[in-house]
């Protein structure tokens, strides 16, 4: 596998290879967690659209996979540092997996509070009918994000890292939509479902926002320079 | 000075102390940086209650600094692990640090955003004048949890830290209230200023949230274990 983290190409002794292939562990264990966060808001959403229980439960049953796939990172950075010892730039490299984690798990964390928040109003559904169109959209936009981290960890890709930034655009174009519409004067569904609507704008807008961070993280990763 | 993280006591040499004086270093910064995020949540408090545009400004204004001081823990607990190279144990505390100013770093944000709503509703007040008092005990409560940290850190006081979660419950309560007020169909303050409240209550609940996390963290630094 061709494919590197930005470590110093000083030393070429069988530590090295060692080092190496403790980060390529690191990576894939990244790539499970985005590949689970990215389920999680898919499923979420889907319990969102359909107020389906369901659906959402198996969204708040697995978030505790995804917090445990963190502590497997962070154990396995833990690890690899202390046997390796890298030197300083190489450290910073290492240690820009657990804030690449950290961002998914909080990834995690909102596509729970979404389920949540289906699981709360059930029976009856969360998003008023006007807004449905709105919700699917930041849903598939969460969704994209989602994908082109699973990608760019794959494949330490910092060009598909770097290209989050403009994604999230969108996101926060949808997120101020659905604001104006719960705002407006014609809102017929009272403060309750405004409020929960406008939180649930608040999940899919924080959940752009740590995949921004994370596409940044795996630019550092790769290139060992931080995105302009 | 008698505080002490919690490494490990095997070696005596000259490095060994270098090692606990870096991270005294550390501590100052954290304790800083706790100072810092409990007066940004003081004011942004004190700007919500009064209108107070001059007051939410200097928030804003000041919340670079607090993302400064992030840069500085993080500079320094990586220039330590790189020179010291720390025996497994001891890395995962110190990594610790990194933990407690990413939570704090978050509470600056959370404070921001307070702030933030303050400016764009101004010169209108946010808050309903029946939520006064509950948005004024939100703050109190915010402002004893940052300063049990900044007690905990100085002190390295992993019981003052552990009790950061008993306070936590009343924020909760209080954010329940809250929610409650604007649901009621008593509300006569409209979708906007409802959604607009619902919003800071989630930010002073997420404060903290933060600020429980770094009880934990350092019940972690000080005793080497987790908090029950």
């Amino acid at each position: 596998m061709g494919l590197r983290w930005a470590v110093s190409p000083t030393d070429r002794s069988v530590m090295r290879e060692e080092f190496r292939a403790d980060l390529a562990q690191v990576s894939r264990t990244l790539v499970m967690m985005a590949e689970a966060v990215q389920v999680a808001m898919r499923r979420a959403t889907e319990a969102l659209l359909k107020a389906d229980q369901t659906e959402a439960e198996q969204v708040t049953d697995r978030d505790a996979e995804i917090d445990a796939l963190y502590r497997i990172v962070e154990d396995k950075v833990y690890d690899v540092v202390a046997r390796q010892a890298p030197v300083a730039s190489d450290l910073r490299v290492v240690l820009t997996a657990l804030h690449i984690a950290g961002d998914m798990e909080r990834m995690g964390d909102l596509a729970d509070h979404v389920a949540k928040s289906v699981l709360r109003r059930h029976p009856a559904p969360v998003i008023a009918p006007e807004l449905t169109g709105v919700l699917e959209r930041m849903g598939e936009v969460a969704d994209l994000l989602a994908s082109k981290i699973v990608t760019a960890l794959n494949n330490l890709d910092a060009v598909a890292a770097a290209q989050l930034e403009r994604d999230d655009d969108a996101m926060d174009d949808l997120h101020r939509r659905l604001l104006k519409t719960i705002m407006s004067p014609d809102w017929q569904h009272g403060v309750e479902s405004a409020v929960d609507t406008a939180l649930l704008g608040r999940f899919y807008e924080r959940y752009a926002d740590h995949a921004v961070n994370v596409g940044r993280h795996v630019v550092f990763l790769v290139t060992g320079e931080n995105a302009a």
